[in-house]
C-alpha cells in the first residue's frame, strides 16, 4: 500500500502543533483544550480553530475534557440554618445532577477562617469548581482561596471575571425602591438592622436605603448590626427599642432578623404595621407563616442556584468566561408594611 | 558495641509479630491498627494489647492513624429544604471542626438512586467516613453503598453494628405516648399523613400511633402517604378531607406536612384544635411561627448531629465499634392539640 505523505498525520496532530499554529505557548494551548480558565476569548477561539484545522481531537482532546475531571463541584454557604441557602443549594444540586455532576456543600457558620479552610479542603478533594455564597473573607484572601480552583462562581460578591463568574442580587436598587414606597406612604423614621460588617451584600442593602432617604432629605434614624439569624434579630431589636423613640419603620438584613425583631416589637406592645412597619429580605418560608405575614424582598432562590451552577459548569468547560448576572429582588407586600 | 539479642527488636515489631502474638491474621491486625471496622471488641483488645506488649507503634502505627486520612467526612440528607436537616448538619459540622475534620454535605432530594450515587462519589473523594440521615435505599443496596466506607453512622435507620453505628429517634414510643394523651382528652377519630413508603422512620411513627389506638380498641380512621414537605402536606390533607368525615385528629409525618395540612384545614373552615387537632414531628423553626403554633414531637437536632459526628469519628479512629444511641423525642404542646 502507498503511504500518505500529507497531513493530518496518521495519529493526529500533537498539542505542540496546535500551539504553533495558533501562535501561543503549549501551556496556553493545553489550558484551553483542558477547559481551564486564564486565556482570553480571542486566544481561546484561535486555539480551538487551530485544533479543528489540524484535526487535533481524538484521544488527547477527550482525555483533556474528561480524564482529569472529578465531576464533583462544591458550594460554600455561610449558614445552612438560614432557609435562604438550602433553597439555593437545591437549585444548584438539580442543575449539577442534570449535567452529571455531584454537589458537595460546606457550611462555614459565618466564619471567614472556616471559609478559607473549606475552600482548601474542596481543592484537596479535587472538585472541578466551587460556588461561594455571600463570602465573608476579605478581598485578597478570598481571591487567594478561589484562584487555585479550576472554576468559581460567587453569589453576592464582586470579583474579577477572570477569577470567578458572579451573580449579584441587586438589593441596593431593590431596597431603594421599597424605601421610596414606604416614604411615599408617610413613613419617616427608619431604622436598619444590618448583618455582619464582613457582608458585602449587607453594605449594598444599607446603601439602597440611604439612597432613597437622601433623595427625600431624610436620614437613617437608628442602626444596629447583628448576626444574621433569629437570635440576632431579637438582640438587635431590643437594643434598638432601648435606644430609640419614635421610629416607624425597621428594615432588616434578612427575614430571620426581621422575624426575631417582630417578636420583640410585639412584646413591647407596638402594633405592626400601625406603629412600626417591618421589612425583611430573602422571602424564606417562615416569612409567610408569621403573624402578620412578613413583607420582604423576594429572591428566586432555586433559580439563583440553578443559574450559578450552569455558569460554573460553563466555566469548567471553558465557555462564557466573561459571564456575570444581576438578579433584581422584588418587593412582596404582606402584612407588615 | 554488643548487640541486643532480646525483643523488642531495635526497629520495633512488625505487624506480623503483632498478628501472631494476638492469634489473628495479619489482615485483621492491620484493620485494627488502621482503625478500620470489622473486628470484634474482643479481637481489637487482643490486637492492641499485643501491639503494646511488643512496642509496635512508632511509624506504622502513626501512619496507619494519620497518613491515609483525608480528615474529611460526608453527610447525606434526603431534603436540605426541610429545616430539620440543616440543624443536624450544623451540630455535625461543629463537632467535626472541633476534631479537625471538614464536613461535606450531599442532598439527595428524596431519591434512593441519588443516595447510592453520592455515597459512591464521597468514597471516590476519599472521605474518612459518612453519616446518612433517613436513608431511602432498601437494606441490601444501602449496605452495599456503606460497606466500602471506612466508617459510617446511620440516623433513623437500623443496620448491623459491624457496618454502621446507628442513632435512632424513637418516634414509635414518642408518638404512642402522644396518641395516648390525645385519646385521654377525648379524641377518637385519628388520621395519619405518612411520608414515603421508603422511610423506615415513617413506618415507626405509624406503628406508635397504632400501638396506642389498639390499646384503646380504636383504629386509624384514615391514612394518606405523601412527599414529606409543605406541598405534600397540602395535597394529602385535601385528599383526606375529601375522603373522610368526622376525623378529629391529624398526626403528620413531620412539621412541614403538618403546616401544609393546617392551611387546608383552615381553608375548609375547620377550627384548629377545636374541630381537628394537628400534631407534627421534628419541631423545626416554622412550627413556632404558624397560627396557632404547632404542637409537635421535639427532637434536639443539633445534639443529634453532634452525637452522630462524635460516633463517626470514634469509629474512624477504631473506638466504640458497638455504639448505638436511641434518642427520645418529647411532646411539645402548643396551640394545635
Amino acid at each position: 500500500m502507498q503511504r500518505t505523505l500529507k497531513p493530518p498525520p496518521p495519529r493526529g496532530a500533537t498539542l505542540s502543533d496546535v500551539a504553533a499554529a495558533a501562535g501561543v505557548s503549549t501551556m496556553t494551548a493545553s489550558r484551553v483544550m483542558n477547559g481551564r480558565g486564564g486565556a482570553s476569548e480571542e486566544t481561546k477561539a484561535r486555539v480551538l480553530a487551530a485544533a479543528t484545522t489540524l484535526s487535533y481531537r481524538p484521544n488527547s482532546f477527550a482525555r483533556g475534557l474528561k480524564g482529569d475531571r472529578s465531576f464533583t463541584v462544591g458550594i460554600v454557604v455561610p449558614d445552612i440554618g438560614n432557609p435562604f441557602f438550602p433553597e439555593i443549594i437545591k437549585g444548584a444540586e438539580l442543575a449539577a445532577r442534570a449535567r452529571g455532576f455531584t454537589l458537595l456543600t460546606c457550611n462555614v457558620v459565618e466564619d471567614p477562617e472556616r471559609e478559607a479552610e473549606v475552600l482548601a479542603t474542596l481543592l484537596d478533594r479535587r472538585v472541578d469548581g466551587v460556588i461561594v455564597c455571600s463570602a465573608r473573607l476579605e478581598d485578597k484572601r478570598l481571591q487567594e482561596a478561589i484562584e487555585p480552583h479550576r472554576a468559581a462562581v460567587l453569589i453576592n460578591r464582586p470579583m474579577s471575571r477572570r477569577i470567578a463568574g458572579t451573580i449579584e442580587i441587586d438589593f441596593r436598587t431593590g431596597l431603594a425602591a421599597a424605601t421610596r414606597l414606604l416614604i411615599d406612604r408617610g413613613r419617616r423614621r427608619f431604622a436598619y438592622i444590618g448583618g455582619l460588617a464582613t457582608s458585602h451584600s449587607g453594605r449594598m442593602r444599607r446603601a439602597g436605603i440611604i439612597d432613597a432617604l437622601t433623595e427625600h432629605g431624610l436620614e437613617l434614624a437608628l442602626e444596629e448590626a447583628t448576626t444574621p439569624n433569629l437570635e440576632g434579630g431579637v438582640d438587635a431589636a431590643r437594643r434598638l427599642l432601648e435606644r430609640g423613640t419614635g421610629i416607624d419603620t425597621v428594615i432588616c438584613y434578612n427575614d430571620l432578623v426581621a422575624i426575631g425583631a417582630m417578636s420583640v416589637i410585639h412584646e413591647r406592645g407596638f402594633v405592626i404595621p400601625r406603629d412600626i412597619a417591618v421589612l425583611g429580605c430573602d422571602d424564606i418560608l417562615p416569612a409567610r407563616l408569621v403573624n402578620p405575614p412578613l413583607s420582604t424582598m423576594h429572591v428566586a432562590k432555586q433559580d439563583l442556584g440553578d443559574a450559578a451552577m450552569r455558569m460554573l459548569i460553563d466555566r469548567i468547560e471553558g465557555r462564557n468566561l466573561q459571564q456575570s448576572i444581576t438578579i433584581e429582588p422584588e418587593l412582596i407586600e404582606r402584612g407588615t408594611t
